[in-house]
């Protein structure tokens, strides 16, 4: 069994300092329900977005992209065949695979999400349910908000990383980041976090930009999810959801200056 | 002639408590300029959002959802086909139809907008115009914001709720509700709520997981213009629109702790 | 060699003026990022934003229409066509192509946007790299932040504006608004306004608001980017990133009142 090594702001400050300094250009085909706030959340770290989606332009944006995200939770055909030309030319560009909502329900997107698997995401992010589904274990999840807890996604997980030469990540009251060896684990947060859409897709924004900046993938996944449960506490929640969304945002923006990171 | 009977605070809140114990599933096809938008209030409000829309997946997303939402306003052939195959499978599920801008002006949605009406939505939510377009009769409308008078379309609204047996929510200056027999009306708001986008939108994803919460779709109507006025109220508009926009979910999410509700 | 004048707030106050009195329609066909803070800018401005984007409609919605935006960024082979048959459509209607991220990298994209200059927007708003690729001359872009200064692409501006009949905006530290002849500079702004998504999408429908409203399409343009530079000075940056992109809808919805302006 492997020990799981608590991840702190001291191992995740490194991380976010080469975002700032490299810039990467962030190539993401996402959801339309979370384009703007991810396109927000990538340029608050440091990074570049662009959304290139067009069966005809992907491929050429890959090319000159530094890292690339995909994630499935609006997948249409067009989409998909997007999705898919993107991921087979994504051989020396890391990619976060973001398998929104797989599982026996959505038997579409499950079929498509196992052929991406297939060209190896360099990452994979999602909650419990969906890394459960995608192992083909049993799960409880009927939509994006899985109901299953992320320690009984661990093994399936870390079987998933080996299979796939991957990394995995599983975010949820506790995030979990393994490479079927090594698991990282990051804490705190804030249960608003699951209250407003997008902080799981812009999570794997955030992955997408940090294994852009570094070689060091597993820590940089684990870096990725630290800023995000570090900036769900440090954002203002009193008053209410709508100003929680945008705060998440500030705090991003402010960790390279805020002292109390 | 119906008596007009004047929905309160009091009326609503049993149904505001249901939709936060049932955290009911809501499908959503609705328009590309309000996704976020939509997710966060259904959130903000103790509702479950997923949007799930290729013609792939929409039926047997449908099947496991507790409410659906079909909004045309950004409505392109694909949606066209995802909304119909939806509808058509919503039998067992309560749905809301929002009619964006259907009129003389466009007739390529209106068409689509009839069509889904045979499948008998739970609820048509829309602006004056819209209810006088779907009703057949004349309106000055000529985009998404109509220039017609609620009062003017509740003859309309009438007649269509019992051509259809549908439930219709007329929306402006004075929400109308009714089933055709009873109608309910619904005042106060601000005038701030036409100055943002999405307030008409997401108040008709506000109405499908009400009535996914509540065996009363009359009051469960009523009771989500109700919210969406009274968090038109309460919000910030000191410091211009854009925190206006943001105060609307603050105040949406804050419902069941405000002791000023 | 042109003179190129300064434009100050005291040129620009009658165009706001107008597009308050007006209330224009503007059509918008933008990219998927950009759809929410687009129509919420044109609302805080007081035009009446309407995102219609089927084939089947776009000519008849261009025909009502009081303005158009053409916004090629997350353009596809549908959205691709409904851009060609608006555009075609829009010979009487002021239009305004923003031809985001063309260039060599991008040969999709940069083919529609070259069969959209035939059918002659009223104005093209690009960053200088853009501006630079339109005219055929090299540039550094390889993604929608174009690292080319403004005043590098000053000439190419001017033989494209002349060469197309066109007015070009050229935005960035220093914005020039260019028909060929005459050159206004507009200077100001906050370097945040390139940390947040969207800022220079939003300007471009501001600037189809304008010239939907006045006859003088070279300083209406002009204005419209005095606004956009104006609302980054006066938005709050202090909290961060997610604040501020709010607080320019904030600033330009309060643009008639502020005695700061």
């Amino acid at each position: 069994m492997s020990v799981i090594k608590l991840f702190s702001n001291q191992d995740a400050i490194p991380f976010i300092g080469q975002v700032h300094q490299k810039r990467p250009l962030i190539h993401c085909i996402t959801n339309d329900v979370v384009q703007n706030y991810t396109a927000n959340v990538l340029l608050a770290i440091g990074a570049s977005p662009a959304m290139v989606v067009a069966e005809q332009e992907v491929e050429d944006f890959v090319a000159i992209a530094n890292g690339l995200l995909i994630n499935i939770g609006t997948i249409n055909s067009h989409s998909a065949k997007s999705m898919l030309l993107a991921a087979a030319k994504a051989n020396q560009t890391p990619w976060v695979l973001d398998p929104v909502a797989v599982g026996a329900a959505l038997k579409y997107r499950t079929e498509i999400a196992k052929q991406l698997l297939t060209f190896k995401p360099t990452v994979i992010r999602g909650n419990a349910s969906e890394i459960l589904a995608l192992s083909g274990q049993q799960s409880s999840s009927k939509g994006p908000d899985g109901l299953d807890s992320t320690d009984s996604a661990l093994d399936a997980a870390m079987l998933l990383a080996k299979k796939y030469q991957t990394i995995v990540a599983i975010t949820g009251e506790t995030d979990y980041v393994t490479d079927g060896e090594q698991v990282y684990s990051i804490v705190g947060g804030d249960i608003a976090l699951t209250q407003v859409t997008g902080t799981g897709c812009s999570l794997s924004a955030i992955v997408a930009a940090l294994i852009a900046s570094s070689e060091d993938h597993l820590k940089a996944t684990a870096s990725a999810c630290f800023m995000m449960k570090k900036a769900g506490e440090l954002a203002n929640k009193q008053q209410g959801l709508g100003t929680f969304a945008m705060s998440i945002i500030d705090q991003l923006s402010l960790f390279t200056t805020n002292k109390d990171f």
